[in-house]
């Protein structure tokens, strides 16, 4: 999918695009706060003074300022008439009600509002050599991290400090920030796919379940693992087993010219004939880049046919209430043959 | 502003709260991912998986769960039908125009669809003591984070090094994570208001403006300073001073019952009466809470009256494009006689 694509297929003489990923992925503007305004002839960003003098750094797109005396509905006005577009496409994913309703009234001179749906998200789909170079090194930094974090882990350690610790060990590596909130979810709280680290101490015998990543030059990591604190008891073992085959099976299976529901059904069938389907409820993986969660995912619903160059992450899951839960994951680059394995941490269990 | 109010003024009989600090101010669900349904009788959460069991113990509200057997669509039509209810309350300023389609044709049962505005962010306006003291306990994170962090500032160091080495500092004394990326801009970066930091190195003469923020029990806090590494010139001294001269201005007007924009203008007058008007393009300060920019703001536009347990920034800013930049910011409990000042960090001029 190209810009030019989207001009065609939505009929549309301008594109306002005000996702702050394709923002940054269509003009190279990194402040996320404004709106890209482009015709076939014209490209504009226009933004605040509190972005202006990078963004004409960042960007070749004309910048346009927007303050008190020059709003952002003045500043459209004047760039509709000037280049006489009538059919505007919107980004109605990432456009708020409100926000749409202001340009819809202030600006007489679009005839026709075309909503873009993920369009431009499209455009980030396949990640070219050098994206998949950033990708890389942030998965890296986030395997190094891990393994210096490992021997810091102790009974007693509160699930915020070993949060901070990897964090601290990711930012000393060169992340410029995290692609989500770290998950350090020990004991029962593990069984809660998205558990918030609280003040309970690491005891022996917990599940630990990291999942955790990191931004790199603005790309997105993302993996998870999970370790046992001391000696893992026999339901820990076998959850943990039947985890690490759903993975490792979808993991072989994935490639280019498959739907991603395919993928999906592979470890979601392991899982399910080992007793434990009621216990996966999420989605195998979704794709990563400029934002954490892209599409297209590795879930029932997308039929999506992968292509080369799409990063997908692979994370089945087993969540026991009152248990604890298990999740494995890795990101990885589809190729025509496979996957490139962008994840290079160990997944034997663990017993620290 | 309380639930009540929202019904009686939106006319409104049925309230669907899509917004995540919403969610949580008024459920205490703090996964952020799914729908509150709100009649006078009825009080629902909506959400996946991943979160249902979290949200269990989070919340007194009915949790039911979304799944791709029970989708969203079809659980809002059940509540509508066994509620009756035919006029619904929306969040347009945080609901997609897509998601929004989504509903509007999936609930025919819905007579009347109301647009809410801010109202549910109005409900979080005035403080609780509770709140107050987590916004105090956030504040003084960020305090000690940075008294550990000077002694660390040297040249050399990456702006990237020094903002993780601050982060690693709040972590370390309970933040849950940070307000917003951390901005820590030195030399001429410092002129960029929302400067990312990078891989330039610390240099003696430098202003560092550090812009930070942590979150404490979901409180953020917030606050700049700016120091110079080693001895300051004559106009590093003349901006410096000026800034501090309207900061503190504005921190002797602040009460309740002044209009934000009277705050605003005391500190700006300053500035654009010592020939930085130009230097100075963002608003005054805003207010913080569960999110890091809450209304009502100090700012040239925001006529809303402050009242007491209301919480605002206060960060005037002169940028000289190639030069350098200053910004000082406190945060401030809004009272009936001036203002209670959460931020205790000095702000005379520091040559480190």
């Amino acid at each position: 999918m190209k810009l030019e694509d989207i001009f065609r297929e939505k009929k549309a003489e301008a594109l306002l695009i005000t996702d702050p990923y394709n923002m940054r992925y269509i003009s190279g503007f990194r402040g996320g706060e404004g709106m890209l305004f482009l015709t076939r002839d014209r490209r504009a960003l226009i933004t605040d003074s509190r972005y202006t003098e990078a963004a004409s750094q960042e960007t070749d797109f004309e910048v346009i300022e927007e303050n008190r005396g020059h709003r952002r509905t003045a500043i459209l006005r004047e760039l509709f008439s000037e280049t006489g577009a009538e059919a505007a496409g919107y980004e109605d994913q990432s456009l708020r009600c409100s926000e749409f309703a202001v340009l819809r009234n202030a600006l007489p001179e679009v005839k026709h509002w075309i909503p873009l749906g993920g369009s431009a998200d499209c455009l980030r789909r396949i990640k070219t050599p050098e994206e998949l170079e950033y990708l890389r090194r942030a998965e890296a930094i986030g395997d190094e991290a891990f393994q210096a974090l490992l021997p810091l882990l102790k009974p007693g350690m509160t699930e915020l400090e070993a949060a901070a610790e990897l964090e601290y060990q990711m930012k000393k590596r060169g992340a410029e920030g995290f692609s989500f909130d770290t998950i350090m979810a020990s004991g029962i709280h593990s069984s809660m796919p998205h558990a918030i680290p609280s003040e309970k101490k690491l005891e022996k015998g917990d599940f630990i379940t990291m999942d955790f990543g990191c931004v790199y030059r603005g790309y997105c990591s993302d993996m998870t693992r999970t370790v046992v604190l001391g000696k893992a008891d026999e339901k820990q073992k076998e959850i943990y087993g039947i985890v690490l085959k759903a993975q490792r099976a979808a993991l072989e299976l994935i490639r280019a010219g498959l739907p991603g529901s395919r993928v999906d059904r592979e470890a979601r069938e392991i899982i399910e004939k080992a007793g434990y389907g009621d216990c996966f409820g999420h989605g195998l993986g979704h794709s990563v880049g400029l934002y954490i969660h892209e599409e297209p995912r590795l879930s029932p619903g997308d039929d999506t046919i992968l292509e080369p160059g799409m990063i997908e992450t692979v994370e089945p899951g087993i969540y026991v209430p009152g248990f604890g839960g298990v999740r494995i994951e890795d990101m990885v680059a589809v190729t025509e043959e496979g996957c490139e394995n962008l994840t290079l941490s160990p997944k034997e269990l663990m017993e620290l």
